[in-house]
């Protein structure tokens, strides 16, 4: 049986603009994934009328309504109250929730005081399941009733995100008969709309599995998904698919099911016993920031220098006083020496630098936005890139430090570093 | 008259969750600032039927509504034929629009075939305003029937957020009423529920200005909302508001109307005509990047070292061994020595130092997840900070950035530095 899903956002930051609506994205890939349909998002404000309208009317026209803000103590509980009253659950105390809240603050907030009205967010619909939150207060829950799975999760990004993956799908996929099986492959170096050409035939002929495209902060990826009996069936399915795609994109592929550039990356390094250090200027520490987001870094990062004046350039980095006057710190020069020093000065295997022109105006030797140069060093020899890398700061700064993966990447793996 | 208003995106890549629905919180940005309220937002798929039962529902519940997408040649101009057929309006071949097509594709796109279905794009609903679009080819359109204004907008942001501004704003401009002003008062140091606790019952006892508190990553924020006819009434109304919010939260307000702790850090270092350096062990750069993220950050920021190995603190910004070994990199003395390191070898007049352990797990002396030592140096004086900072990695590492650079603003406020 195919179900049909419609989400609700509760938060009056919603309708004002302040906050963008991310846990609906965020809600309909998974959903997707999971092969159940989305027809309809609703965003609704902390006014309990409106929200009750908005219920009645995706009771009527789906048979999984997953909710999502409105759970703390700053709006009374507004969705649970509601979402109880259009069902005719009482809320009950829930005993262990409490306890899990009580234990929250006491571990992981002990210099604030517990107010009474986070102990009401311990109030739970009678018979539900309670989804334990471990990334903040307010538990989740879900309950069926009148034909239609009732599911509920807190509205902070963060925490929505890690009860949707370890709380919701174990329980939708109980529900699904079949099993769904994806594999997400990643791409760096090949833009979306290129690749989507590439695929249209293909993508319009399957139907099982299915092949869709994204892109996402300049990567692209492809995911594979077979829907069958047992996982080993739906495995079995997508084996070929991604031997295909991977003979069609090549060294464009970085890795499967893995999250980021830096995760391949630092998976190599490990894989090596090999370090980096990095020296960044106008990416301004957001390369070494990527690499110790994962936990573990310490083994394979040894650190970095943010030169973003340039004679910490020179002092620190011992880019020579000549270069930097004649090249200027934007620069091919200066890249090949940021990544050479860094590797000396901060004692690794490999080096990887980053300077350019993030914006939003040109530099003082007029280097447009958007010129980024980058470097590896690996003790024996420099690779020195140059990338025009659009107009935003925003994604001039996310691009290199990509790039610049991309190039310890290639390194790592025996490609050639320059493509 | 109060207007409503309500929001449907058309569009199954949302529905997929392939692009998160940006429109929405533009729109409601700009709705909010002109006075009129949003309700609802909706988004549906690239379905006649289903795009038609989520108009007869808004047409119920709003006077104006504002779809965005479904104007193109690839969905048929599903909207436009929706609307229509739910108003009772015939739609009508536009000459002007369809030369203005025409024209687009001589001028702007010379290498692709102009396609009959282009020219669709050219019917519109009989009577309607045609909002012109001089950023791609969909023309919008505007009409009013039964009472409600309905106003179609073309899907990607790009041309979404030009004909908002340049078409939406003057037409709606025309029919508000009054003015609606809001200042957000940014707080750190104190938790959403205590603030709540708070300030529940002033809360409820206002109707115009009204207070609303949102929380992110550990910061919050207090919304003051007022309505009146002109935009001098509207801010007479919101400055007692502010100064008993001030004087109530005191210096925990670290600003108004201010975007983040570093864009206010920045604000005051620019202002002082001061630089700023960092050091940072587990926090990896996100404080240099936050820095850096704002542009013009050459002018105060001077740099930082990623000191992740515990050499690097030594070799590179000269923590002494013995205070190494003594107290280790997780310690008061540490964090001192660094902030002190920072400044020398990066020639700042400040420097803020943060080392720690963001987990997952404890570090090699048994410091727990979520210790943090802070420091900031002047020149004159070492200020260091100890924080319990929770324990998801993510977490601990947002909060230590923000409680380093909080240390920074009482600095350059003349508050005692450490609370």
């Amino acid at each position: 049986m195919t179900h049909t899903a419609e989400l609700i956002a509760v938060g009056t930051e919603l309708l004002l603009g302040n906050i963008c609506n991310t846990d609906a994205q965020m809600i309909s890939q998974t959903l997707s994934g999971l092969g159940i349909n989305v027809y309809y998002h609703t965003v609704v404000g902390d006014n309990p009328a409106r929200v009750r309208a908005a219920v009645e009317v995706a009771k009527g026209r789906a048979d999984i309504i997953i909710t999502t803000g409105g759970l703390g103590p700053t709006c009374d509980d507004l969705t649970k109250q509601v979402l109880a009253a259009s069902f005719g659950k009482r809320l009950v105390f829930d005993e262990r929730s409490a306890e899990r809240i009580r234990a929250y603050f006491a571990e992981r907030l002990p210099h604030r005081q517990m107010t009474e009205n986070n102990l009401q967010q311990a109030m739970l619909p009678e018979g539900c399941t309670v989804l334990d939150n471990d990334w903040g207060t307010a538990p989740g829950c879900a309950f069926e009733a009148e034909g239609v799975r009732v599911i509920m999760l807190p509205g902070p990004p963060r925490e929505c995100r890690a009860m949707l993956q370890y709380r919701v799908v174990p329980y939708l996929r109980e529900m699904a008969d079949g099993v769904i099986a994806s594999r997400t492959l990643k791409l760096f170096g090949i833009g979306e709309s290129a690749m989507e050409a590439q695929l249209r035939d293909q993508m319009l002929a399957m139907t099982n599995p299915t092949l869709a495209p994204y892109a996402k902060e300049g990567e692209c990826e492809l995911r594979i998904t077979a829907k069958a009996a047992t996982e080993a069936e739906a495995q079995a399915m997508l084996d070929p698919v991604e031997a295909g795609l991977r003979e069609q994109f090549g060294d464009l592929v970085y890795g499967v099911d893995v999250s980021s550039l830096e995760e391949r990356v630092s998976q190599l390094l490990r894989a090596q016993g090999k370090t980096l250090a990095t020296a960044e200027s106008c990416t301004g520490g957001l390369a070494a920031k990527r690499m110790t987001d994962l936990a573990g870094a310490s083994e394979i990062f040894r650190g970095g220098v943010v030169c973003y004046a340039t004679d910490v350039k020179r002092d620190l980095l011992g880019v020579p006083e000549e270069v930097l006057e004649r090249y200027g710190a934007v620069s091919a020069e200066t890249a090949r020496a940021l990544a050479e020093g860094a590797r000396r000065v901060l004692g690794s295997d490999f080096a990887l630098s980053i300077t350019g022109v993030a914006g939003p105006d040109p530099d003082d030797r007029g280097n447009p936005v958007g010129l980024v140069y980058l470097a590896l060093a690996d003790g024996q020899q420099v690779w020195v890139k140059e990338a025009h890398l659009g107009q935003s700061r925003e994604r001039v700064r996310t691009s290199a430090v990509h790039t610049a993966f991309d190039l310890l990447r290639r390194r790592l793996t025996g490609l050639p570093v320059l493509g």
